[in-house]
């Protein structure tokens, strides 16, 4: 049994999704041909071993320890600047960056294994370069050949790292509001004066420079959205031969005092006539920010995925090890794991975090095929009920494996209170979970008469009928039951769809309707793998247990969307 | 609008469940006449009124500043002390004490909305005197007259101060694993050795002495739970006059570093050698702890209803007052709690929290009439599903709370975060859920054929027929809800009475079965008050606000039944 600290990646799960539960040839048609199944595996199993050998242990630390600012200067605890060298020396952040920026373009079924990983091992170190990656998709769409150069181009090489200025004391959900103000100089470049607030790894000592991008205001500008721009503002100015020169005027005034992520610097930072660069067209700063929207977003539900998986795995190691008092019906000697309140917390989470993982790899195949096969409509559909309902998702089962300690899980030196402090954020950043639901109500839904929705929700039909061919009682029960949540998704649509003329009635259920679809696609995820395993011509060693988590995947959590559904038709109460 | 840290005690609440919604005479029943409805809130009033005071203001400094070790002596900060006198003085420890102890004896209905006040008002602070009332009760059922003079009467008095010590690291659940031994001294005085560990409040400087109740094992006892008795076991010994004596063989080795409660001191302490006294019979410690667990897993509910109402009046309070992007269909300058989500997360809070409270009203009832009217039974069935409902509830309760607040909420500052950390020990300690839900199908369901159950599914029926003998669309929305919830309940029922021969059937969705229990009850606490308030002659300021957290209760809680009934019917999965 492996120490209750330690990490292990799930290289044998993404094996039977790249290899077997979407297709054998998924891998191949995402990349072309340029990859086989077993060369994203190879990709895994590299990230994971460097992920449990240098991310995984620096991860209590962090918590413990925690970011500190020291004469305005963020530090981080003892071994974080080595481990983020090491991430870069092993070309992990090239690797990801896409190919026009100049890294290596990995396709994003990949990628979403590998945001796994990171966040699994470690997710207040994995958000500086998740967030990095969102500067650079930022900048790859819109910046100049100049600033590619200068600043595209040492993100991507992984020197420095890249921040997302949006959030202002009155301005969070609402960016319209934002204040920060951008006033030209004689130049070219601009001056950035104002407050931002929640800035991820706004500083940190683990790099060479840091890349703000800064939404601003200018002199003059319309109201609201239309009138925001986005800057390039670096910590250090930057010389002509690229080389640093003095410190811009932006300062970190404190670093938040959170619930988790301790080891991710959340600062406040101050700009006072900072030199800044004008990044896309005046005006387009909110469509600059928005174009790395999706992979942002569903950058958190692989972290959603992540971090439960991290806290299932202590509690696992614990339940397996535990003895306490007689189990029923088993030999004396066994442990809690198999007293049957404690497994069936056990496989409550595993078998939400394998659904998740799933529609990770679902949701990076769609993106891949967007060109290609016209998928981009599905792909976005997904995003927020991705983000959304696995970040709800994931205050459960963290707080599930506290549970299955006992007050061993209240006790801080125990280890799994982290996860369940450091996932209460992920509902929140990147978009509440209301802001998902808008999203996927309005520009998803109802803009398109609920087209994408009926197109998946025969999708799942189809797998369905696929069950019901197979002769097996499992197949049987999964198709009865996942049949039954279409019934009661395509009536919340329906409903839903309805609401047009009276939007409060949509907006008020439209959080339940999100979590209805999710929960629902992750029983589509299950039966998918109830297919592929009773295709297996000689039984594999994990398909007992991924049948019984198909099982009681139906069993337990897909039965929710009959309230759900409830729920959605009665509108807005009161 | 109040300030965020202040607390508001419920007492309009109370005064609708005390006089209205369980009938006019229900105090008068309760007390023979003693007290009326008008007596009761006038207790309840007093006693907001000192918790906003006194203890509200040491809620986020206990949190902050903790509980700390020095020398060997736990200390609690600035403040507490004098609070403490303060709760003596004012005459509330003995108020609740049982007469038959030298208490007052309130009667339990109004003691349990004491126990959410002061729950709600300061968690941390409330578990000294919940662990010592829980004292009290033990020794006034199983202690001698000497026993009772010496340590019962100055508990009662509010002087001392009392712990249970249960449990040790490889007992925790399992109490028939305990190892601490008492060995007969020759004068007639047991010598207690062993460690205790999680003993709340097991240390502090806020009483002269502690009156620890130790369970313990004594030499050639037979193993497991029957060789287990009950020791009184003081800090400081006791002269012949009452006053104290020297320090007792008890050490406070550590104070566990905890994610949420920093204010209670929960010890590790160190018997070596210990003079303690035996309390009741010889192998009856468990017996004698027993005495206390129905008190002890009902006040747990009432901390769940506390904690999770001072949540919500901070989340209440934060959206009443903060503005952010334009609400639909409301005007300019509305705040973001007609957001509709907000809005959708506010009602969730607040319509689970009157059904908790109401809960607590209605099983201090069932127990104030368990002789007079036979409800023993009912009021037993009541425990565990008001603690594990209530406290699984809680959890969300407080992470909605931080949802309402944005980024805020993850904000150690903001203090809406201490309730959602504080909250995590609810579900764990005095029994966990799992326990909770076996001791509901074990000794109160199955064992007597699910009589009780029927009996309390009938009550809820009569309660449907009222609600649709009302011309009222509300009512009959309700009436419509409820019946089915009903049967879906009965659904449960069935299946869980037809696993008799499979009892890892059984007990597998025993908490998913508790889930539902909880659920339905809640909907018919909602029922009772639709009914009354459609009886209303003149309508009454908060009968909107009523009818529509019946309605949205009716509409996004009590539809989880049906998916929950779904699981238990399933029984063990795989």
């Amino acid at each position: 049994m492996a120490d209750a600290a330690t990490y292990t990646a799930p290289v044998d799960d993404y094996a039977f999704l790249y290899g077997e539960a979407f297709g054998a040839d998924l891998v191949a048609r995402a990349t072309d041909g340029a990859m086989t199944a077993e060369d994203a595996i190879d990709v895994l199993t590299a990230a994971g071993e460097f992920a449990s050998e240098v991310l995984a242990p620096l991860d209590e630390p962090g918590d413990r320890v925690g970011a500190t600012l020291v004469d305005g200067q963020a530090r981080l605890p003892e071994g974080f600047a080595d481990a983020y060298q090491a991430l870069v020396e092993a070309g992990w952040i090239t690797a990801e960056a896409p190919e026009s920026a100049g890294g290596d373009g990995l396709p994003t079924l990949i990628q979403n294994g590998l945001g796994e990983i990171w966040n699994g091992s470690n997710m207040a170190f994995a958000l500086n370069w998740m967030l990095t990656a969102g500067a650079i998709h930022a900048l790859d769409a819109v910046a100049s050949p100049d600033l590619r150069e200068t600043y595209l181009a040492p993100m991507v090489e992984g020197r420095w790292t890249g921040t997302m200025n949006l959030t202002e004391p009155q301005a969070g959900t609402d960016l319209g509001a934002i204040r920060t103000m951008a006033t030209p100089n004689d130049d070219g470049t601009w001056s950035i004066s104002g407050q931002k607030i929640f800035i991820t790894w706004g500083d940190h000592d683990v790099a060479d420079n840091i890349v703000h991008l800064v939404l601003a205001r200018t002199p003059g500008a319309p109201e609201g959205a239309k009138g925001i721009s986005l800057f390039v503002v670096p910590k250090f100015l930057v010389n002509e031969d690229g080389s640093l020169g003095e410190r811009n005027g932006v300062q970190t005034v404190s670093l938040e005092h959170k619930i988790g992520i301790h080891g991710s610097p959340t600062c406040v930072l101050a700009y006072e006539g900072a030199t800044g660069y004008l990044a896309g067209e005046l005006g387009g700063g909110l469509a600059g920010m928005f174009v790395m929207m999706n992979s942002a977003r569903a950058g958190m539900g692989l972290q959603a995925t992540g971090v439960s998986d991290r806290a299932y795995q202590r509690a696992i190691a614990y339940a397996q090890t535990r003895l306490q008092g007689p189990v029923m019906d088993r030999p004396a000697g066994t442990t809690i794991a198999e007293h049957p309140d404690v497994r069936r917390l056990l496989l409550s989470m595993s078998s939400e975090i394998f659904a998740m993982r799933a529609m990770g790899v679902l949701l990076g195949d769609l993106f891949d095929r967007a060109e290609s096969d016209g998928t981009l409509a599905m792909a976005e559909f997904f995003v927020p009920i991705f983000k959304g309902w696995t970040t709800e998702e994931s205050l459960r089962i963290t707080s599930d494996a506290i549970q299955v300690h006992g007050g061993m899980g209240f006790i801080e030196e125990t280890g799994v209170a982290q996860h369940y402090r450091d996932a209460r954020i992920m509902p929140i950043y990147e978009g509440t979970t209301a802001i998902q639901s808008n999203d996927l109500i309005g520009r998803k839904l109802i803009r398109n008469g609920g087209e994408t929705a009926s197109a998946l929700f025969a999708q799942i039909e189809a797998t369905v009928a696929e069950l019901t061919a197979a002769d097996s009682p499992v197949a049987a029960r999964t198709a009865d039951r996942l049949e039954r949540a279409v019934g009661a998704a395509r009536r919340a649509t329906d409903a839903m769809l309805g609401f047009a003329s009276s939007p409060r009635d949509a907006y008020s259920v439209s959080v339940p309707y999100l979590m209805l679809l999710g929960t629902l696609a992750g029983g589509w995820m299950h039966a998918l793998a109830v297919v592929a395993v009773l295709g297996h011509d000689a039984p594999a060693p994990a398909d007992a247990q991924r049948l019984t988590e198909a099982d009681f995947y139906g069993a337990h959590h897909l039965p929710r969307v009959h309230g759900l559904a409830e729920t959605v038709v009665a509108g807005e109460i009161g």
